[in-house]
């Protein structure tokens, strides 16, 4: 992997960037779609091709458990089986191990936990971790981390941070494929001190990018903005910096500005399954009666292909008749949404411009004010 | 409406022909798919576009209910409504009438019926069957009839027959647009004289186009073979005709041959959903443990997008794993089976080798033998 930087904006910390993969390039600041079983829910990969993706990012645990990473390997690796031939992330596993399954036993070897689909029991440690994402075959793979929750003691988060180091170093020491890039992951919870404990520590294991992780897990937004904007000053500048699982356009724009690359969430897709969609003036839900007979577009400046082609009046029809089309025509139009998002901060970057293009985005995605919060709270 | 005859096949009643309609033509013969609610589940008009789909179904019944025939001739009609610049038919509303909502009284007045989505009361006469296709705005509508439950007596055969000879004059004399074509529908089960009754009443009436309606209802298929080839001999030369809710690949081959112009049926977008795949060696199911591991696409021989990019291995994995993406996937793999079978038999008719045709498909349908049937009775 190479990772090359293009521009910088000079009133932030934001930085335009292109990593480089065995399956192509990323263009950075880049929003990661999630495709967690193997497909973004909804859409193929033309449609994907059509949207702009450059990466998707896969489930590990889902895949391990379903249909099994020797399966998939055995079928020529995970671009193979779901004809994607472009650049593939895969997370650890651990934080579906934590969020999903049953756990049974944690311990400093690793995580025992029963399968959410047929309580089996399962082992996962960094070495496992390791061999089930090299079958799998993504271009960048994830060390195995404890996602530290939200609220906990500095003791505890301290202790977990550490041992998230050691998985680190166990994940380093047993990855040795060298087609695929290995991630470090920091973690700390919202404790200054001991994410920079955490940040030095994956420094001298020496990982190709660096994560952080167990943010947007119900600290507050300053709070987490606060220990992003410190992490990403002590990240080498050379190496992408990768913030797992945030988030709204929102914060994306606060965080792009710190001067991180890579960005994955699931908001943009599964809210488009709830009818939840994003315009470049806040968020709308397609089930409003409002929109009963409403010939027009979503947002009439977006040129998706749903925007082009169909009525708000059309896709609530769609969406209380349960009509399986309206879950993807949603997904194009939030996918969209985001990606043209990001190609918007690469351009602001590029022309120096970033804190006006912040300043007037966010205006805009407040401007329907109140009545947008109130949709955007349902 | 225009109907010209292109050419026919010298061994059988055969014909090859184009339905000229305000929104494009149809060449016959031709397989249309169903829309119920306005959209043929899971696929974009893109889809039907790129499957070279000409024109679609939608149900009179669902549409009345939800969105309301009101709200689509506001919103522009139906074809502004699904974003479909193509030719559209609408049934009656009475089949569905008859099969899912609770009848509360049929009289010769018309019927009074619950919805079956909230139980709310209504009635639909020729007249309103008329009022609501018109507010659609299809170019090709349906008179409203009985559709004759199997099996009958001769009696009661005969009475519904002549009811819906009775509805099928008040709807002729309730159409009043120029822009759309109104058919009849000729019943009778499978008593031939009823049936010979119903055509000659119906060409009285001197509509666009003729329907046969109530087959594929529970009669063999000998039955149901010697009712579509007698009728087809009795209808016009010169006018479409078309076969209501029929049918399997073998059905289309026979009917076909017949004579028969137009076709519908749920069957490839429903088995579609339930992982029931056409194959040009048999229908196959993709939940089959045999295919877990298999690379091949659903059928070597198909150039559908699906077979192009997909294995069986990763269709099941995404069937397996709930994944509403296969559902797409799979529907487009039927229907342009379908739709390229319809081709092939334009071709041959046109070729003049139709007999040919149909026995080296029949046989080939056949080819898995016991294997193949086994997976189509699942």
């Amino acid at each position: 992997m190479e990772f090359e930087l293009l521009s910088h904006d000079p009133m932030s910390h934001a930085r335009r960037g292109r990593i480089q993969t065995p399956h192509g390039s990323i263009d950075t600041p880049a929003f990661i779609p999630v495709g967690t079983q193997g497909t973004v829910k909804t859409l193929s990969p033309q449609d994907l091709e059509a949207l702009g993706v450059q990466i998707f990012l896969a489930n590990t645990y889902h895949l391990y458990l379903r249909p099994g990473h020797e399966t998939i390997a055995q079928l020529g690796g995970l671009h193979a089986f779901t004809s994607w031939p472009h650049p593939i992330l895969t997370d650890s596993g651990g934080y579906q191990v934590y969020s999903m399954a049953q756990i049974r036993k944690i311990s400093e070897e690793g995580v025992y936990f029963q399968s959410h689909l047929d309580g089996s029991c399962h082992f996962l440690s960094p070495e496992k971790a390791m061999e089930i994402q090299e079958a799998l075959g993504a271009d960048i793979i994830m060390a195995l981390d404890e996602c530290t929750p939200y609220p906990v003691t500095h003791d505890y988060a301290k202790a977990s941070m550490e041992m998230t180091t050691r998985w680190a170093a166990r994940c380093r020491k047993a990855h040795h494929s060298n087609t695929q890039s290995l991630f470090g992951i920091a973690q700390g919870g919202t404790f200054l001190d001991l994410r920079k404990r955490s940040i030095e520590a994956l420094l001298d294991l020496d990982f190709e990018g660096y994560a952080l992780g167990g943010l947007s897990v119900g600290e507050s937004k300053g709070q987490m903005n606060e220990v992003v904007g410190t992490c990403a000053e002590l990240l080498p500048r050379e190496r992408p910096r990768y913030l797992m699982g945030v988030g709204s356009p929102e914060d994306l724009l606060e965080c792009v500005g710190f001067g991180m690359d890579l960005f994955d969430c699931v908001m943009p897709t599964r809210h488009a399954r709830n009818g939840s969609l994003f315009t470049h003036f806040g968020r709308m839900s397609i089930k409003n009666v409002k929109y009963a007979k409403d010939q027009q577009p979503i947002d009439e400046e977006c040129t998706c292909y749903t925007c082009q082609r169909f009525s708000r009046a059309y896709l609530r029809h769609l969406f209380l008749a349960d009509e399986i089309l309206v879950l993807r025509l949603n997904t194009l139009h939030n996918l969209h949404f985001y990606l043209d998002l990001m190609r918007r901060f690469r351009e602001a970057i590029e022309a120096g411009c970033l804190s006006e293009f912040k300043k007037r985005t966010l205006s805009q995605l407040r401007s329907r004010g109140e009545e947008a919060l109130q949709e955007t709270a349902e």
